[in-house]
């Protein structure tokens, strides 16, 4: 066995087929219907501590899952309910009733609970509101614009008032950034012209950014921060996982001078507001203006390639595994 | 005339005698008593914008002051009256009376007014209680500990409950931050041994971080911020003023992984706020638990070499030229 070098690879996970054991009390059989393809699964299984310690070697690759609990020695989940939570890359989940995040209402579909109306929805709610905090007519750039989180974040500051300018890769996001996802502009990072182009989309500077790439993008992005604009980190997609970090230009003078906030973000700390979030989610799906997409790949066959998948570029939406 | 290159010297200016033209309606005459030396003017007279446009090449050196109303075609300061603003490196300031900041009440030695209950402790209470934000018990690390800012800054914090740790520059300093200013821990940036000093000195890592260097040491720093850590960025001494800025490690998924915040503070944005800082720390001065140091230069003569002197490390308090 081996851990995964920079980016996890299909062959750096094996599928193996085990007996479950007997439930012990307080814990939930799952019967897992989605796994949830997160950029976060690259650190998990990293040597260093990320935001969590490495998953094991051997042991079931961690990921979020949404299912049907169809055994239950708990208390608080009853058989045939919807749950989501850290059900890890597995047909059935057995689990203590603590890896369970929160049920899913039934009026919702069942792949939305770990897209927009899971952590890539709450994370964008969060750091657009809570984070960014911008006011109607500020210009809100977001990188990796057509992704899952950040055609949700683009969304989130526009329904907020806020002119969004999206960066993103190629003709073909850019035109999904502007037609589907309703930004105001859309810059394409992997364009020559990517810095004018950039600067000609906010003439008016940059009060909010909202960043899931660092790297040389966010420097470009930089350089254009008004007085007192806030930046959200919540991606670092751009850098190399492992390693010590990366060198760049340093950002304390500019951050300085503008007096600019820069904050990383991390959905699990709002945990206690996720209903705040999800209420404010649903709504603008039914209203119409919080568009999204799911790549669904079948098969638990199809995890081990899943990770690498979402760093080539080409998955257009949040990628789900539907087993 | 030329501009300087790097951190200003004294041949870089000029001292020289003109005549005091009429006041014209809405102007004041201020005879300057204390000039004040910030680290913020190495940038002013830089090419570039930093904060402010450019002091003009052969225009009188931009500088805060503190002095007495001689003479007044303004309504709203009255011959008599201590006032502090923007009056420069010169004997007798005519200025528009939107120059003057604020008028400096009668029981306050006029060159605290430059100082400890002037932009100094302003600065250094507003990084603390607005941008830090910390509880009691936290544990917050001062760069240039011992100097007017982050002595200042230390103490705020350790009034606020916070378990404080000096960096500064050699033995001396080292002392004065323990004895003097009451840091919990003091380490010396310029020993060898400064990175294992700093985290011996921090075990439960760093809640909170006012930093006024930048560069090398703020590098040291951010290795043991915690989850939701706050920096506040108050200056970067270590950096050089002009040109691109110096590469360094890249602080995204430091930022990110602990949730952590980074921001930039300038008294300036305060300026409706400074009474309820000028309250609290006249509070604190009369207590005794704000002590403070002053270098006070004698006359004009002394300010071309003044601001070299800021950044060469050798004073011991809040710089200021007594006219």
């Amino acid at each position: 066995m081996h851990r995964p070098v920079g980016i996890p690879r299909a062959d750096d996970f094996a599928i193996v087929t085990t007996d479950l054991p007997a439930l012990k009390d307080g814990q939930v059989l799952v019967r897992n219907e989605y796994l949830s393809v997160d950029p976060a699964m690259r650190g998990w299984v990293n040597e260093a501590d990320n935001y969590s310690s490495p998953v094991a070697l051997g042991s079931v690759m961690r990921a979020s899952g949404a299912g049907t609990v169809i055994e239950s020695r708990s208390t608080a989940y009853q058989v045939g309910e919807r749950v989501v939570g850290r059900f890890g890359w597995q047909e059935h989940a057995l689990v203590e009733e603590r890896l369970i995040d929160r049920r899913v209402a039934d009026d919702v579909p069942l792949s939305w609970s770990l897209g927009v109306l899971g952590p890539t929805g709450i994370t964008a709610w969060f750091g657009v509101h809570d984070v960014l905090r911008r006011a109607a007519g500020d210009t809100v750039v977001v990188s990796t614009a057509a992704g899952s989180v950040g055609s949700a974040a683009g969304q989130i500051a526009r329904a907020a008032g806020c002119r969004t300018v999206g960066i993103t890769g190629g003709p073909q996001k850019t035109r999904l950034c502007l037609d589907e996802f309703g930004y105001d502009a859309a810059v394409d990072y992997k364009a020559a012209s990517f810095a004018e182009d950039l600067a000609a989309a906010c003439p008016a500077g940059v009060d909010g950014y909202f960043d899931n790439t660092a790297g040389a993008v966010t420097d470009t992005v930089l350089q254009h921060l008004n007085v007192r604009a806030s930046v959200v980190l919540c991606g670092t997609a751009s850098l190399s996982p492992a390693g010590p970090p990366p060198t760049g230009p340093r950002v304390e003078r500019l951050l300085l001078t503008r007096r600019a906030r820069m904050e990383g973000i991390l959905v699990a700390d709002y945990r206690d507001r996720f209903a705040e979030a999800l209420d404010g989610l649903t709504a603008m799906v039914r209203a119409g203006n919080l568009r999204f997409r799911q790549d669904v790949l079948r098969g638990l066959d199809a995890a081990p390639a899943s990770i690498a998948a979402l760093y080539d570029g080409t998955n257009l939406g949040k990628l789900l595994i539907e087993l």
